[in-house]
């Protein structure tokens, strides 16, 4: 155990205690507890302390005085994210964003808000609502999941296909870089001169610095939407249903898959979603936009479906009918739950022409290692989330899950695919970084690390595998 | 004169010359001159030599040579840009990418184009377009400029209000760092893990190395286009439709602004589109996408230009009629080289509820420094391209332009916008990076420039201003 790893010294927390409040700071390994994991369940660090900010001038005075203390130290807002990216490791301290969630501003007709980062993202979205806009990106833990950890993991969701993600909306930052600094990265809709900082710190897994402000440009909520299940008899089926849509130009806002073994476990569930459970895989095609041209969309996406063989097409009547169609999608990650006690939720990436293969590929792995897989996907996008169940109770299960999930990246990098979607590195893919990046990019990714944290203490052992240091000057051949 | 300014050695000529062949090296002077500006030809900066490489491996093997003879050099694609980027400054060698110009991949079902960094960005879109997709970023020098330069400028133009400016559409690149290694970023229609190195390459005006390749993204060609033109007595008038059109939760693809002396200057050309020269101001709107909804669209677009007290509203019958209201915006840069020997085009953004009042606050500056100004505008962003005309040969007319520049860049911040929209830095406007940004953040820009090129060689004396440097681990307080 070295320092980094012992709880911080009275004198130290006292300093953070006069910075937030004596309520605001707590080291009792009950409370901690609740911090040592997040959604990926199988990673477990407690923190040697937490610490709960008010407001930026509050979290810059916190992470001041982390730096001063030599500290090592990491953001967190929710806990939903699946990769371990915001936990503790080397003793850190947490710096939780729980009390920074107040809406600053919201100008319906600059079409942007500025929130903390402590914000859940589903309530941005029904504020902005009764002005007709919404917060487009919407990942699946919508309810619980905080701006701040949005723009961390660069956030997706089942729209994002035709909405895009996170750092298409963020316009402005207020940041606390790992020295205590504030500083304002872009804001007011516009980017800064020069480099584009916002766009870097978006999807910087809390390794940059710890974003105390969001501005966010709101889009109109669409007029109209429509939206189809369609059932086949396999998951490649599925897939070329969603190559003949793509194919035929036309945009969805969503093309969700999910496998037998999902619905399966959504039907048994208290979700049950009336999908057959006969069924190989279903497809959810979801239109949105002005009201005039959906019903020719939605028509000409169920002719594709019946093309690529689905036996059933059902197009919602009505939006009661549309939240059934969707619950068995919705639903998916809570159904498991009845399969196994645990699930290793993957996340890859593969091109959308290459995922009824990949799919055959990831079933013949799990199969070979004797591992229940279910599968859900954002179809459009190519991104995979195959879900390994176990019990990690197992020494021998938990083994196999381990070496599965890694025949499974393999697999998705050589179809031309990546190691994260939307789940980012984190803790978790950081083994996997230089099967998809060269030693340059690993090099020059440390340096843009070292741009913002030279000292190494902002969310340490995360993203980057341990020895990767940045480009020297000296490193020239004159 | 230094020793970078000399023309590269015999030897070094020669080993370029052996890296790209003889035909695509020179040092003529006349030949040198073509190379001596940008778009913005106040600034004159002849280069020492130019290189022309042909393949990706030329490029690195020509960055490579220049690397190790510590020779600072600077990527150029059409030198249509509009900040002095691309100039060689300090002597530098410019390496063109003109004999880079092969589309290497167009996959329609992955939507995806794979291309050399000196395709022009209009031949992209003519070879998607029978596949039904097109590449969506259309800067108005789209016949001209090149996706190379795109992805330096993150580049914009009049559709990206809808559609979003460069760096929504790369999805990957390989790109030559500045010691002549080739790395890979992204690529295959996905991000790499970790930091998004292609997000922070793309809008380095060059400063980070050289694109060679570029992937990106293709999107339906829209099924359908409505096109209207509002003639007001003024821009401010003209600025309040745009206000109103907004808070109606529309999203038109284009919503552009030209004032009168625009007007004036595009009807005494060749290019007159029959607008009213005694008009304060023309606003373009253009809604596309599917066809169903469009009528809807552009009937509420002209109720809410009536509101705003237009004097008249035409749409557009058909294409050719379609193409005539456009004309004037299109040809507005053109047509002012009616009005004056010389063109200073400003580029800056403000947030689009204050342009009525920013641009009484340009006209108030113009009128006071003597000068003759012209305002075309991409509304919707909230983008100003005030245009101040003068000539050159008389220094005390070059020094108001320049002291008018300086103040109306302070207005558009003081109005909560920033100094460029579209056209970057460059070498013109690093003189108000701390206008916009406080030492924190440019120190960090710094670094993010040194992950990339610590040696200060690519692209020197652009962006960021002289004597700005990384922060350093020393830094810390403990």
């Amino acid at each position: 155990m070295n320092s980094d790893t012992l709880p911080p010294e009275p004198a130290l927390l006292e300093r953070l205690r006069s910075a937030v409040g004596d309520d605001g700071v707590f080291t009792d390994p009950d409370r901690l507890l609740v911090y040592e994991s997040d959604g990926l369940t199988q990673y477990r660090h407690p923190p040697s302390a937490v610490v709960l900010p008010r407001t930026a001038e509050e979290l810059g005075r916190v992470v001041r005085v982390l730096h001063e203390a030599g500290r090592p130290f990491v953001g967190r807002g929710a806990g939903t994210g699946l990769s371990g990216g915001a936990l503790a490791v080397r003793g850190a301290v947490v710096v939780g964003t729980s009390r920074m969630n107040r809406i600053l501003e919201l100008d319906p007709v600059n079409r942007r808000a500025r929130v903390q980062a402590g914000v859940i993202n589903a309530a941005l979205t029904a504020a902005a609502r009764p002005y007709g806009l919404i917060y487009a990106p919407d990942p699946s833990s919508q309810s619980a999941c905080t701006l701040g950890g949005n723009v961390a993991e660069n956030s997706g969701g089942p729209h994002c296909l035709k909405y895009g993600v996170t750092n298409r909306y963020v316009t402005g930052l207020t940041v606390v870089l790992p020295d205590g600094e504030i500083a304002e990265l872009g804001g007011m809709g516009r980017e800064d001169g020069g480099l584009d900082l916002v766009g870097v710190f978006v999807g910087s897994e809390g390794c940059f610095g710890i974003a105390a402000e969001i501005e966010v440009a709101l889009v109109p909520a669409p007029l109209g939407v429509r939206t189809l299940l369609a059932i086949f008899e396999t998951p490649a089926d599925a897939g070329r249903a969603v190559t003949r849509i793509m194919a035929r130009g036309l945009l969805p806002a969503a093309l969700e898959i999910i496998d037998s073994a999902t619905i399966r476990a959504v039907e048994a569930s208290i979700f049950a979603a009336g999908y057959p459970t006969d069924a190989g895989a279903a497809l959810v095609v979801e239109f949105d936009g002005v009201e005039e041209g959906l019903d020719r969309e939605i028509e000409i996406a169920a002719e594709c479906c019946s093309a690529a063989g689905a036996r059933e097409v059902r197009t919602a009547a009505d939006e009661e009918d549309r939240q059934g169609l969707w619950r068995g999608r919705k639903k998916a990650f809570g159904a498991m739950g009845r399969l196994a006690p645990d699930l290793l939720v993957q996340d890859a990436t593969v091109p959308r022409t290459r995922l009824p293969d990949v799919l055959s590929r990831i079933a013949e792995i799990a199969a070979r290692y004797e591992l229940q897989v279910a599968n859900v996907f954002h179809a459009g996008d190519g991104n995979l989330h195959p879900n390994l169940l176990f019990d990690r109770r197992d020494p021998d299960q938990v083994r196999r899950v381990e070496a599965a999930s890694g025949e499974i990246m393999a697999c998705c990098i050589e179809a031309g695919g990546t190691i994260t979607g939307e789940h980012g590195v984190g803790l978790d893919k950081r083994k996997y970084m230089p099967m998809v990046c060269s030693s340059d990019v690993l090099v020059t990714m440390a340096g843009v690390k070292a741009a913002f944290d030279p000292w190494g203490r902002c969310n340490p052992g995360k993203v980057l595998p341990d020895g990767i240091g940045p480009r020297h000057q000296g490193a020239g051949r004159r």
